[in-house]
Formats: C-alpha cells, structure tokens, sequence
C-alpha cells in the first residue's frame, strides 16, 4: 500500500441521462436541485463515487435511488473530465445512459431532489453543471446506436405492436419510416416473437402483439 | 469555493491503447515497467491526471510523452472503476484508444519506463493491473467500429492501395474478404480518392495510390 500518488486527488461522479419516449417526446429525467451550485436549476441524477464502491454499481446505486427502477438497460456513456466543470472543486464525471420502457417508470424523487421531473429533450430548461453537454452526447450515441443495433427496443413495454416499434423510432430519429421498408427490417433482426394475442385500440384494426426473445439483449446489426 | 466532497477521493490515471498493424498483425504498445507494483510486467502507456488538467489533455500529453507521437487518431474507450483494481490506493483509469498509421511510428520510451515494444495483441505478454481487459475492451470497439464506420481507414498511411486496405480489414478482423465486393465497399464510401500516382512492388502489377479525401473524419456507415 505505499507508492501512493501524493498529488491532490479529484472527486469522480456518475450522472446519468435516463431517457424514455412518452407522448411521441424523446424524454429525460432531471431532478430540480435544492442546494447550491446551481440552486433551482435542473440537473441530471448522480452522485459521489463512495472510496470502497465501483463506477458503475455507483451508476446502479444512483439510478435506484433517485427513481426507483432496477434492471433497466445503462451504458456507460463519456467520462467528462474538463477543469473548472464543478465551481467546488476539481470533479470527473462518469456518464452513464439508461433507457425506461414506454409507460414503465415509478417515479421516486431522490433526497436532495427539491423535485424530479421528466422532460423533452427538445425544450430542457436551465441546467446546472455541463448537463446539457452530457444530454447532448447521450442523445447523440443512442440514435447513432439505434442504426446499428437493436438498442431501440430496450424502449418497447413487455408486449407491443409492429406500429408502437416504428412510431419510437420515429420519435427518437425525428425522421418518417415507410410503413412496409420498416417491418421487413425489424423482422428480418429475428430478435422479436408473437405471443399470440392481439391489441385492439379504440377504431384501428386489432394487431398482433410482439415481444422481445428470450436471449434478447442488444444486437448489433451487421 | 465551499460545499466540497469531505470524503476520501480516488485516484484518477488515463491508460492508452496504441494500435497498429504490422507485418499483417494487429499490434499494441506496451512498456515495462520498471518500478513496483508490478514491476518486470507489461503496462499500458499512461499516467495519473493532474489536479489542473483535462482528462482528455491528460492522454494526449501522455501519448505525446510515452510514444512522441501525436496528431493521431484517438478516441475515450471506457473508464475502468472497479474497487481493488490498483494494489496501491483506489485508481479509476480513464482508457482510451489510439490509431498509429502502418509504418508510421517513431518510438520512444517515456522516462519512467526501462523499456516499450510493440506486442502482437493475439500473444500478449503478462501484464500489469487489468490492463489485458482493457486491450480486450479496446480491440471489441475497434473491431465493431470498423464495421459500421471508416475508422480502419485511420491506420493507413498518407499514400496506400486498395490491396493494402484489404490486408489491413482482414489482420485486424481475422476474416478475408472477397476481393471485388471489398473495392466496391470501399469505393462507394465516398472518402478516398486517386492520387494520380502507381504503385510497383516486385513481381506485382503496378497499383493505383489513394489517399483519404481532406474532409474526411471517421465516417459512421448508414
């Protein structure tokens, strides 16, 4: 335990974009601070990394507490390191994204939230910190991301339709998907099943009703 | 200037994985370290964060220092947190991953290393703290990425084949490549263009030099 470096060390944070799509918005979760810096602005969920805790069970641990939902999918995203991004000290944050399923999300405001709040990511208010940064990134890896791999199915509810899957997409790239190009693509990934059972909403036709496969994790497309 | 982090703060290094290719092997720098933990055993080119730098700056100071080279692709890998990971003190280690053109480096060992080779990453020696998972983490990406972007393309040097960009995708991914339907890939990329000049090596046909297009960046595959 000696040859310790002997210089000043940073503190190291983990925040984290927790996106979902609601109401045809690309959505995220900020929590409203109740103590300087940045007072009254909004901010993302996160907190200290603990001297005896991992990066990312801190990232786990944050996520629990402050919205109360588990086994979602998190990426880490880009650790920011600039100076002077904290007026307190020297502070590195590790950024993490996680993706709620449509209508899926208890919200839980964490302990020192005066308030938490989902927000579009088309109108985000004031925020504290180089949040908007963090967000700016996140929403830039996951429609890349959704490209080039499944990810955007992480989004969908246990069971959902054919037009539920195309309108987040829609949602998310802000671009129309022709109707018949869409399917054939999603199908063709083979990574989604029937169940068997059909949706009826109010005068469409009833649809099939889909879920994700067993072995289903995030595919990258090839 | 109040309200700072009262307990105890990690550590905080950037690690780099340097890549190149070379005689038809996909190759990492290391050095040996000359000092404990660890001593005798191979590491990562990198070093400890300074309280008044970025963490980007940091490796690409480190880089600079370790390799002498700079102006080189290099891109944030991952962050590796894990309690324990560094017998010292807690560490957290920002990785990242850089590109070194085929035959384009001058090497040069930083001072606090007895020695630096480059290893072929398939018969990598014993290595020091969890830097072998790093390289593992660092050849996924590169491998994945250069799937679905014109990343590869950053290994060449100024002037190169199109023989010897085929080579060079089928090192890195272990698989050959058919000849005609790989130039046709590559052509329809759009980001490489004629030099006017030709090629001759030995017994082989003269071949037509390319370069990459000015503008070019790495390009993510639609």
């Amino acid at each position: 335990m000696s040859y310790t470096y002997d210089y000043p060390h940073p503190a190291v944070t983990t925040d984290i974009v927790i996106f979902t799509v609601d109401e045809a918005m690309l959505k995220t979760l900020l929590i409203q601070r109740g103590s300087p810096p940045f007072e009254g602005s909004w901010a993302l969920p996160g907190g200290f990394v603990r001297i005896d805790e991992d990066v990312d069970a801190c990232a786990k641990r944050e996520l629990a507490e402050e919205t109360g939902v588990r086994d979602i999918y998190l990426e880490q995203l880009y650790t920011f390191g600039a100076v002077g991004r904290d007026p307190r000290e020297r502070v590195i944050s590790v950024a993490y994204f996680a993706l709620v399923p449509c209508r899926g999300l208890s919200l839980k405001a964490g302990t020192d939230a005066a308030n938490a709040a989902w927000h579009s990511v088309n109108a985000l208010p004031e925020l504290a910190f180089d949040h908007r940064d963090i967000i700016a990134k996140a929403r830039e890896r996951l429609t890349a991301k959704m490209e080039y791999s499944t990810l955007g199915l992480m989004f969908m509810p246990e069971e959902f339709t054919l037009s539920e899957v195309q309108s987040l997409y829609e949602t998310v790239s802000g671009q129309e998907q022709d109707k018949r190009n869409f399917r054939k693509w999603l199908l063709a990934l083979d990574v989604i099943e029937e169940t068997g059972a059909m949706k009826t909403a109010g005068a469409h036709r009833p649809a099939k009703l889909y879920r994700l496969k067993d072995t289903t994790g995030v595919v990258i497309i090839r």
